[in-house]
This record gives C-alpha cells, structure tokens and sequence, in this order.
C-alpha cells in the first residue's frame, strides 16, 4: 500500500526528471500545471485509461506498457491534427508493486517523451487494492480552424488509412490462445504489432486542413470507421481487397484463411484512418510517403446511416462475425 | 464486466448529457476535445485520482462521491486563482455495479456541475477487476501573470485560511471507529464536513494579484503548510490558538481534549491556506467576509528549512503525533 510518504518519493525519484523542462509544471510540486500552448494554437485533450488485466496482461514488460500507453493516447491527439505537447499520469499500483518495474516503467515513458517530444506536467499516484490501473491525460496543440474532427466527413470522399492493419488483433488472439512465449516464437510480427502501436507523429501536420475527418484505430477499422459514419451521419463502402496488409500477414493468411475474418473487426492497430477529397487524399498520400509512412486508399463516403459495408473485388458485401473490440 | 457496447451505451445515456453546452466536447463524439479558455488566459490543469477502499468508502452515497470528486480536485484549480470551466472523467467500474449507481453518480455530477458552472468535456469508461475508480482531470483558466504558486510565499508574510478546520478529519476518525451510522448519529457535523467538502469558488479571483502563494487543504494543514515551505523554500510558524474551529468541533474538544492531536495534522477540510502581506490578507479577508467566508489569520512566514512550527499562545512549540494524510 503507498502511504503519502511513498508518494512523495515517488514522484521525487521517477517523475520529477520526467517533467524537467515542462514550463507550467513547476516540478511537479504543484498540483496544478499551466498547459503551455503556442499563441494563435488551442489546446486539446484526450484521455485514456488502461487497467491491467482488462486493457495489458498483468506481466507485460513496464517498458512496453510505457510507449504502449503513450502512443495509444497520443494517436488521438494526432489523428485530430494536433502536436502533441505533454501529458498528465495517474498510477495507481497495488502492494506488489516493486521499485524496479516503477524504473522499468519510469525508463519506458522516458525513451518514449524523447520520441515524441512531449513531457509530463502533472497527475495523481495512490495505491489500490485493485491491479495496476494508468490514466494518461495528453494534450497538444493546433490552429484552431486546423483541427480534424470525426463529425466532418463529407459525401464523395475517399477513405484513406495508414501503414497495415489486422496484425496487431491477430497478435492479441495468438498470445491469448497460445500464451506470450509462444505467440512470440511462432509469429513475433503480430505480437510486435500488439505491443509497439506506430509512431504516427508527423502525420498531424499534413492531414491538417486537408482531411475532412479522421481516427485511430483501437477498436477495430470497421468500429472506428463507423465512429466518423455516426459523427458525420453518413455511411461508408470499404475494399476488402484494398485493406493494407504486411507480407508476413499475407503469408500467413495463406495458411489460416480464417484469420481473415479478424483484420476488419479485430482492434490495437493505432494506424489513422481519415477521410479526404481525392486531391487532398493524393497529396497527404505523397507528403506520408516522402516520411516513409505508406497510406491506402480503401473506400468512400457514401451517402446511408451511419453503416460500414465491406465489400469484395466485385462489389458484393462480406460480413464479419465481430464489430470491433474485445475485452480479455 | 463493462464491454465497448455498454462502455458506449453509458455514455450516451449517462455522460453526453452532463457535455451539454461544452463547446469543443462534440457531444463526447470525438476522443479529442478543445478546451475553452478566454483569451488572455492560459488553461490549467489538475488530475486527482480517487480509488474506492482507499480514498472513499465502498458504501458510500454515489450522489456524495460525485460532489466530493469534484469538489476535491477543482480546490485545487481555485486556490491557484484559477476559474474552473470543465473537466474529464475516467471512471473504472467493476462487474456489480448497476445502473441504479451509475444514475445517482452521474446525477450528483450534474448537481455540482451546475453549482460550479463547469461542464463534462470528455474521458473514458472502462471495466476494472479492481474497485471502483474515478479520475478527474479538471481545467481552469487564469490570467497567466496571476497564477498563484505555492513556490512563491514571501519572507515575513502572514498565513491565512479559509473556513474552519478539523472537523472532516474527525470525521473519519469517527466513520473508521464507529461507523458511518453510529457516528453520523453522534458527530454528524463532522461526518457532513468529511463527506462535503466546501465550496469556495469565489475564492480564487479573490487571491489572484494578492496572495503570494496558497494551496488547499487535503493532506492536513501542518503536512500542506509544509507543501508551500518547501515549494518556497522557507519555514512557517502557526499559533494553534489562531486555528479556526467550529463551535461544534469547540464543544466536542472540552469532552475530548485527545481529539486536539488530529486537527493540524487531519486531512480532508478543503479549506484554502494563503500567504500575504498583512494589507493584501486583510483585503483578501474582507472581500471574502462579503461573500459569506470567513478568513482567519494563523500565523507568518519566517526564515527557515521547510518547517512548520506550531506554537502554543506562549509561543512554545506543540509536537503532534502524526504529519498529514493517513489512508485507510
């Protein structure tokens, strides 16, 4: 159980160097931050939580789960078009909690700030009785009139997405069925996937007043992309066969065609998927590429309410067992 | 278990409402909301963590819990001179918990919402095999030249505080000793102030300019007091006779003088302790008094190694058993 007095050290050892340089965060010896933005910029918020056992395995490595919780909170922030600037933590760890996974962690976040440029500003560390629980509150900045929302896709857009998808679901469904050691050995592409969501700063700038919508894939394409249907009230037709998959998924679709089933539904690609005119989807396709970030043009915006067809090469629709995200 | 349906469903139901009004939010739409500050101020921010079995108790109302989540972490906002506008909730639900709570819960949300003028600006909802958790990151504005800091207490300043103090950690004294039914019959004056923090809104504009540093009372006035000593790097010395209390709390101490122990060290008042000059305490005093605040002025700051003397009306020092927050 972490007394006040723990607290404070805590905070003193691990946290306080992770806000050195954040202006507004005093050393973390106030409770409140001032959030330093740009002038001409708004600031923007999202939040995320992730309790063990639900959202991590309770033995992921503190270092993973670290840039994990991080670049999952940060891909919200990025997929609306805004620069990330900091971040709020608050931990909750129970007895067991040893002082070498709060370093193991502390490295984790650490390595990742310096990635992303970004610094921590502030939060809250109690115990619980309850497993390790992690809510991240991330904030950023962007001109005010640049901001890409979910509720402004319009008819006769294109539907674009970033890098692959589909191998960080399929990781999940390997390490459950067959543990981590073994997922890890058989098909580490996936695993690696599921542990390590991509890097997507630089994609913020250049969808920035060209993307009419965008999201993060966490919950599944055909969730998310349903999340902007239902913001924007339209509906969208997607290319099954246009989904972007790695060469290690394709091999392994070969073997397990079942697998396909999973790639549309199946959660944790934190890939961008937004919606564009084709011109500007051209342009932010070129701009991606020359940063070495690949993007697929998948489907469309049609008119229709709030649903996501997925069609095959001739047009006929496929349906899939599940919408989207599972729990443990 | 709460799966991505029900997570969406209770927010639709439960949450949206409580966003009405909060430019920026979409409706709770988006994972991204806008902050709506003023211009000419800066947004601040503060995260305060509350885990059931050790910040609250399992039993307790959900209507309370709500006022005193919000009430806890927006004293933070206020006693930096800021002006609350929103805030973000991340709320962790294990599998018994039904709709009846979550209705009440969101209802005392509103309720104080309402009285604090601030709105739902998004967060996150997920299950937990742990307790219940709740986290708030609440948002402020303040213009930026008028924060007030605790790094910023003056050498010969006097210390003020808000209120009365004590009781709420009497409170809980009692709750924990006797329980809640037994020592709301008893001592319900001190189970109330344990329970509903007070409300101190008009506070912060008051100390903005005046106050050189303030902080509110959660961990216990001797263990806060110490939060700005070491933030401002100097010593305090508080006469325990200054020490405002309740005429309940007088009473309660003629027929248990024991009790005297827990009151500079007792957390939980939420009171607001301030530094100043002795023209700008006066002046902050008064226009407090116009709003129906008492301030009473319990000590000054002087030379020192980040200590709190507290003197006995001789001026000889009182030891007393504990330092501040104790968990459950």
């Amino acid at each position: 159980m972490i007394d006040k007095f723990s607290e404070f050290e805590i905070i003193r050892r691990h946290f306080v160097p992770l806000s050195s340089g954040a202006r507004g965060a005093e050393n973390l010896k106030d409770d409140v931050s001032i959030l330093d933005i740009s002038p001409n910029s708004v600031p923007v918020v999202s939040v995320d939580t992730m309790v063990g056992g639900i959202h991590f395995f309770l033995d992921d490595p503190p270092a993973h789960l670290a840039k994990k919780l991080l670049r999952v909170n940060l891909s919200d922030l990025i997929s609306s078009g805004a620069k990330p600037v900091g971040y709020f933590l608050s931990i909750s760890l129970p007895e067991g909690v040893g002082n070498q996974w709060i370093t193991d962690f502390a490295d984790g976040l650490k390595s990742e700030q310096d990635l992303q440029k970004i610094l921590l500003y502030g939060g809250d560390t109690t115990s619980t009785p309850g497993p390790i629980s992690l809510s991240i509150t991330a904030f950023g900045e962007v001109p005010s009139k640049l901001i890409v929302r979910r509720s402004s896709a319009r008819l006769g857009d294109f539907v674009y997405v970033t890098g692959t998808i589909g191998a960080a679901s399929v990781g999940l469904y390997l390490i459950k069925k067959l543990g981590m050691k073994v997922a890890m050995e058989n098909a580490s592409f996936a695993v690696s996937r599921y542990r390590e969501p991509p890097l997507l700063l630089d994609v913020a700038k250049l969808l920035r007043g060209r993307a009419n919508a965008a999201i993060d894939i966490s919950d599944g394409l055909l969730a998310d992309a349903g999340h902007i249907c239902s913001a924007s009230e339209v509906a969208m037709e997607i290319d099954f066969n246009s989904l972007p998959l790695s060469p290690e998924m394709h091999l392994m679709l070969e073997n397990q065609p079942k697998l396909k089933n999973i790639i549309p539904s199946g959660g944790d690609d934190y890939e961008i998927l937004f919606c564009a005119s084709e011109e500007n989807g051209q342009n932010i396709t070129e701009d991606c590429k020359t940063i070495g970030i690949e993007v697929s043009k998948i489907g469309r915006v049609i008119p229709g309410q709030c649903e996501v067809k997925i069609v095959d090469g001739d047009g006929k629709r496929m349906l899939f067992e599940t919408m989207g995200w599972e729990h443990f």
